[in-house]
């Protein structure tokens, strides 16, 4: 019997092309609400489980291979669970391999350039899984919702106006094109919480003292753009979901459905790049059985 | 009762100012003789798994301060087991907390400037835990044991000669010294393998076709280099211990015993630090409230 988990992917995934309306994905999603939601969350757990375990055992396998790499981005509004997310799929995995980097303000030098520029840096190197924890997409999202901060970026008059945020998803598009056609396999996904988990997640924080370092004013100033924050994502899952780098859009008010889910699209991509160890060519049979007699006769 | 393991980290860190003498260490040292193999092997396992347990525990906490960071460097000869080590004892950490970064050969750019440049843009930053697999101690090590490599760096004539090595020493030292002033941690540990066993394993990735693409024609003409490799090795591990970045020479013949004892001195080392998450400022939880009134009527 398969998954209810493995059957929801397919509807995540924002076909290239779509109109995304983000009122047709419930962020509460959890599977058949017939099946008591303790056995739900159980069978969320054990398929979390036997997906990172795959992972693991693959990833020996493509960090040998050293030609492909993996971007994962990862999106959402303030307390989506992008942390609690990266931390339960990809806790279990080799760290050698992995890369996880996160972006906050940019600094005064990364903003004297492109706005792709200090996102090009980080790129995951072949071999290995590079998770993004928000990305070149806020360069669409805050940044559209923040006339100001488009302002400290400086871009001359001539250049700026209406067409801009249409330009910036066009070089998405390309950019994510190049380095597709370099051997990054990209995979994004939207974190989908609703308006009302957010206030939750939010005075969670507030009332455990253990969170308040989590806890920053700026995400209830935030929340007051929330429209804005929608209409932006929108766009963004509109016009930047293409076939070489889809968008998922992941239910988030339940943590334990998106983990399974994210990790399944990870192990289904890896599955799927026909992964073998380097062959050994017949030159380097031969140069192998002499380096084998050189050690065995070798007294050290 | 204190575990066997516990009891030998005091004996591989090298006090500075010692002179070490390499065979004065065993690589094959794994715990009480008297005790069957399979029992001290469990023993270990089950100390490593307790030790990452902790690690795990204290990893948020550690990330959540955002202070000081952690630097693990690696050295030892080919298949001494760095990868093994890295993956056996992070794996199961946060991997946006950690950050593993591989030396290989250094790019023309990056030989065009001093001999720490590289390293020092791959330093972690505050609140993670960094591994060097290989480090700049290479610059001290290979370079050392090959003249032509030096000759590479371009080291203006006028400022190399006998005393180079000794000035690297002393900027090794004193950069070191810098960065734990700034808050870096330092842990560097020398998986010390016996030449026996380098060629027993040598022999296992030519007869595992699984491990071929391991196997590296240049570790078998490096292997006739083992006792210039020996010296410098010596003469760092003596040089270079110091108070604030000591050295731990870690017994590796038995791959086993060297990963309980890297997961313990890191344990301890976090433990030491008196970590507490972030105290809230009376003027905080002032705002704190007032956040709290706005999300609880806040009708989203």
């Amino acid at each position: 019997m398969k998954n209810y988990l493995a059957e929801l992917i397919d509807s995540c995934r924002v076909k290239p092309g779509t109109k995304v309306r983000l009122k047709d994905y419930d962020p509460g999603l959890a599977g058949d609400e017939d099946i008591p939601k303790d056995e739900r969350k159980e069978e969320a757990n054990r398929f979390l489980k036997e997906r990172i375990e795959i992972l693991r055992e693959r990833q020996e396998l493509f960090h040998a291979s050293d030609s492909w790499s993996i971007l994962l981005i990862f999106q959402g509004m303030d307390t989506a669970g992008k942390d609690s997310i990266i931390r339960h799929v990809m806790t279990g995995i080799n760290p050698q391999g992995c890369r996880v980097v996160s972006f906050k303000h940019p600094s005064i030098n990364e903003l004297d350039h492109n706005f792709l520029w200090r996102y090009m840096k980080e790129l995951p190197q072949r071999g290995q899984i590079g998770v993004f924890n928000r990305s070149y997409f806020e360069e669409v999202l805050i940044v559209r919702v923040h006339p100001s901060i488009y302002k400290s970026q400086r871009i001359p008059d001539k250049l700026s106006g209406e067409e801009v945020w249409r330009s910036r998803f066009d070089d998405i598009n390309n950019f994510e094109r190049h380095i597709t056609r370099n051997g990054t396999v990209i995979l994004k996904f939207f974190l989908n919480l609703s308006k009302e988990e957010q206030r939750d997640r939010l005075l969670k924080r507030i009332e455990d003292p253990k969170k308040h370092w989590k806890f920053a004013f700026g995400d209830i100033s935030e929340r007051e753009h929330w429209d804005d924050y929608i209409h932006a994502y929108e766009a963004v899952l509109t016009e930047t979901s293409t076939e070489w780098a889809p968008w998922y859009i992941i239910p988030a008010d339940h943590k334990w459905i998106g983990r399974g889910l994210v990790a399944s699209v990870l192990t289904t991509t890896i599955e799927s790049m026909g992964l073998e160890y380097p062959e050994v060519s017949a030159e380097k049979r031969d140069r192998l059985s002499e380096a084998k007699k050189r050690l065995e006769t070798d007294e050290t």
